[in-house]
């Protein structure tokens, strides 16, 4: 049996272990990306593990996220990343380049090399034929200084893609119909790998917007083959010599198999809440809408922005509506205004607004309560809008457009238009004078950070005790997000790198109090009680760190997402798993749970521990998933005090 | 003697007085003008006079301050506007269509007819031929409802222009020049009026600069001739045909005189943070700079942009500065990206932002403390740009962007490069469609409100007490601005419709503890004293209500700035001034002062009342300069009380 392309990528960057479904890995990186959201804890971590200089062949920091600066944070995070890009040897996309996802793809992406990312949607370079995959920041910090990445070995899930999508649909339906077949944990501990005849129909761009959302699936990453789209996308970004054609084998196998017919493929829209809860469009037409906005990581294309300026050419948005637009990069939104569809797009009715992440953070564009707001997105997890009680739903540029243009939800079929045809240009205008090389060592040597009043250092994080008897301060249910953990938006995102100002923040989407009653049981710490899922959505480790900062000792859930569980072992928070998943209906909050001689019940040869819950006088059988190396860390307080204890941060 | 060009416009709608400085007259108001920062209250207050429809010829509410959208207040704002334009027969401009005072120049300006605008830079529309005057958002509200404008007459300056300005200066530079000879008071209690053969070598944008200015001159207002420059303006937005052509009679008499002879005009910069504090660029240049921004009211034209976008025609910012654009209104982002200057710009580094005040009003852009950021704007006062210890410069488009390449304060003149020849087009691209006309009365008369749990209705203001002894709660310097008094800017704005929210935010630029010590003597209510030119800049009157809704009864100050003082009197708070100004020194915080009979001494024949410093035992002679209707409307707690006791409000 062939193999088929992920593992290929895997085991040619495999410096330890098996690559088989669940053993633990370690593979080289070539690149990370890091974006400002998520960066300047990275760079706080490059300081407190001591690093010289980057050891990989591209590390790039992008400012993306926090770009709205209603005060003075915003302008001083930004200071702070370029002077430790210049300390460290890194790449700084300025402020306005664009976002990280789409611009590293046009400027550094290269087929068959990993990529590592603090970013959730990392995963989108796997359009290109790379393995990328979004972690927590301080892994990145970690491969970027050298070391391999650790993960365990995911399932390769082959979706085979047959025919050629209809017009009125694209890229954006297609992974709603994976979400539509498998929901926000279809993807979980495995790798979608798209084969078959119809990749070839599906631009690297399109691609793009498939891979990237593979995060909503839960998946590790997804690949897709390098082959003529990827060599075409990279002559047309002046970098054919980067091309290198990578395909699974002929008959290669999947642990885990899917199929789609793309002709039958219709326009898809995810409904409130969740990107999981998919319908066709023709099922919420008629819905007004209030707001539509068009940009993002997930629909990040030159086509993107095209096909909705061709949809509401010489027409007008609806007067009820706000039309907002989020250009993605600098050098796309440069390509659109060449082409005219700028203007079309102001004509419309559109508001241009600076090229970054924005709405997608909850940074702008905020909606009214209760109205319905239609966005290109890839989350419309509660609140992440910027306002608690949003109505966010998700879709393609083309029912994005229609739907301004009646001001409901409109399948763009039902336009009764003509599907617009369009001549995007062969070659993109490559400008990359916002992208600050690195300094070559012996300036960057002399180096200092430059850190505003709001810039902290980490927080030093005590061991954790050999016996955990805390309460059980929050009981949640199945899928809660990083968002609702560490909320993003405009009042928390500006203290993203002040622990104990944004720990201020913590859960308070949930339970406004949690801040107030960890603090009240500081002595003991405390203990959260999750479902399935746990800590899905986006990679922040805020939602590790703030949490253990207020005193959370551990998390016992169902099961967690990847990144978030990586996170919280990284940050010494030990996460556990029920057993018995009926166990999760017999504590109640407030219940006092024990752990006893815990590093000899972590480190014994079978991953179980028991708790006692005091209250109720009742023991659970509770797994870890932890490696040998992880229960170090934990047990240490984090990874950072582990390596700082054993010697092995100096002279990085 | 001739008569000028101001009192001709005075003398056409006077509807009571006489037109000498000082004494009181009643001029009827052909258009208003608001926007959303005041424009929720001014649509509370029409609710408050029961008003059924709009009197006027043309009242336009625009939506361009709050844009950035943090969380689902801004959108239900403008939900609540556009409700408010349904019912009351308003135009309504949506979110994105622009700054209102270009906007309006653009699409209702008219020579000749006044305009009352809840915006200090009201004034703009000067540039047309107009009286246009920036007033408090009550006296917009009133105006609205077809009663006249009330202010005291105020001297005629006539500024004479000769010559031509030479390359590398533009208009802004002119206004410059006005604030370097006669600083932030040198207009107070004046019209400007420009004439002379220079005027003909200004476009009618050109004068929009100067006359938008002319508020930090503090004058009443600005009047330019409506010339052929203006026929022209008009005829390009397919208007000619609301074109009368307006000039002062030949020799016409002013009361206070001066002259440019633009020739001898050199780049200027105001430095942090007045813009008064006005020096050549070259006494600044090499100074660094982290920040550029171009845009807002005060240089909104097509040429300041694209002559920003000339400047740095095939070059780059450089690598420390964030270039910022902020397009004025949606007409002028779409001939810019037409003519091919919005792809100069983003080749060059811009950030480019939606159509809006945005960083103008600190919404968005705020710079890092300490370091120095050049704009375009009118204002620099200090932490109007959002950040506490802001280093704000205002220049004109030129040397911005010449500052924006070098990364340091730079005279546009040494750049070394031709000036720069633009060839903008004869015709705007004229798009009506984001603006919302008037429902017909029997569809309006169906309408209701659309408010948001964000929108209060406004507080009940109880009367005057006829004796008030209240303490000294502040002692402040001269020139406060509003912006001090109640700050703009991303944290407080969002809470404009919402005056107890809000109010927690008064004087906290100055004094944090001010609304808690406030709140501590409700029972007697507190008094505030100031130097000269107390409440600066912006219209808001915000700064009246929310130290008023905090028990504020008087300020006592050596001189009020216009706009402020009657948003006082509107709301009842007693305004009065030094008649001796070294009793200034003699008030320390803390003292309690006392005001007796106050009803009494108001009506007296003479303006004067006497205080007592019971904590000193002196006594001060204070002056008012309140009418009649003033007194009324003080005693009964604020014109809105003073109306609805009188009956006449309902039916409007």
């Amino acid at each position: 049996m062939g193999r088929n392309l992920a593992r290929k990528l895997i085991e040619e960057h495999l410096v330890r272990g098996e690559p088989e479904p669940g053993a633990a890995v370690e593979l080289r990186v070539d690149q990370t990306l890091t974006q400002d959201a998520t960066g300047t804890l990275v760079m706080q971590e490059l300081e407190a593990l001591g690093l010289d200089r980057a050891r990989t062949e591209v590390s790039v920091q992008y400012v993306d996220h926090n770009l709205l600066q209603s005060d003075e944070k915003n302008a001083e995070d930004h200071l702070f990343l370029q002077s430790a890009c210049r300390r460290f040897g890194l790449w700084f996309s300025k402020a306005g380049n664009g976002v990280s996802h789409p611009t590293h793809m046009q400027r550094f992406g290269v087929p068959g090399k990993t990529l590592a990312g603090s970013d959730s949607h990392t995963c989108a370079a796997g359009s290109l034929g790379m393995l990328a995959i979004g972690v927590g920041g301080l892994e990145v910090a970690t491969a970027i200084a050298g070391q391999p990445l650790r993960l365990r070995m995911p399932e390769i899930w082959g979706v085979r893609l047959t025919g050629e999508l209809p017009p009125w649909t694209s890229a954006k339906d297609v992974i709603l119909e994976m979400l539509r077949r498998h929901g926000v944990r279809g993807g979980l501990n495995r790798i979608v790998e798209y084969h078959g005849p119809g990749v070839a129909t599906l631009s690297a761009m399109d691609r793009h917007v498939i891979a990237n959302m593979g995060a909503e699936l839960g998946a590790t990453t997804t690949v897709f083959p390098a082959d003529d789209a990827v060599r075409e996308f990279l002559r047309a970004e002046d970098r054919e010599d980067d091309f290198r054609e990578l395909r699974a084998d002929p008959a290669a196998g999947y642990d885990v198999t899917d199929h789609i017919e793309l002709s039958t493929v219709e326009p898809l829209v995810a409904r409130p809440s969740s990107p999981g809860d998919v319908v066709p469009v023709r099922e919420a037409a008629g819905t007004p809408v209030n707001q539509v906005v068009i940009g993002s990581s997930a629909n990040p294309g030159l086509r993107d922005f095209a096909i909705a300026a061709a949809v509401l050419r010489g027409k007008q948005a609806d007067h009820e509506v706000s039309l907002d637009i989020n250009p993605s990069s600098r050098q796309i939104f440069a390509d659109l205004t060449k082409m005219g569809a700028t203007a079309e797009l102001i004509a419309a009715g559109a508001r241009i607004h600076q090229a970054g992440c924005l709405g997608c953070i909850g940074m702008g564009q905020a909606p009214a309560a209760g109205r319905n707001s239609l966005r290109t997105f890839p989350r419309n997890f509660p609140g992440r809008s910027g306002t608690p009680d949003d109505s966010v739903w998700l879709c393609s540029p083309e029912t994005a457009a229609a739907s301004a243009l009646t001001g409901v939800i409109t399948d763009p079929r039902d336009l009764g238009d003509a599907p617009p045809v369009l001549d995007l240009p062969e070659k993109a205008m490559v400008n990359t004078r916002m992208l600050v090389p690195p300094l070559p060592p012996e300036e960057a040597a002399r180096e200092d950070l430059v850190r505003g009043p709001n810039i902290s250092t980490l927080p030093d994080f005590p061991p954790l005790p050999d016996r955990v008897e805390a309460p059980v301060l929050l009981k949640l249910g199945d899928d809660v997000s990083t968002d609702e953990i560490s909320p993003a938006g405009a009042r928390a995102l500006p203290y993203r790198s002040n622990v104990p100002k944004l720990a201020e923040f913590t859960f308070t989407r949930l339970d406004e109090d949690y801040p107030a009653r960890a603090r009240e049981v500081a002595d003991t710490g405390h203990i959260v009680v999750g479902g399935e899922n746990y800590g899905q959505g986006s990679s922040r480790e805020h939602a590790a760190i703030t949490p253990r900062y207020l005193g959370l000792r551990a998390v016992v859930a169902k099961s967690f997402a990847r990144i978030h569980w990586q996170n919280l072992a990284n940050f010494g928070v030990l996460a556990l798993e029920f057993t018995e998943p009926g166990d999760y209906e017999r504590i109640e909050p407030g219940d006092v749970l024990v752990l006893d001689d815990l590093p000899g019940a972590l480190h014994a040869d079978h991953p179980e521990v028991t708790v006692r819950n005091q209250s109720k006088d009742e023991r659970y059988r509770l797994r870890h998933r932890l490696s040998a190396e992880q229960v170090d860390a934990v047990l240490a307080g984090g990874l950072i005090p582990r390596l700082a204890r054993s010697g092995t941060t100096r002279g990085w």
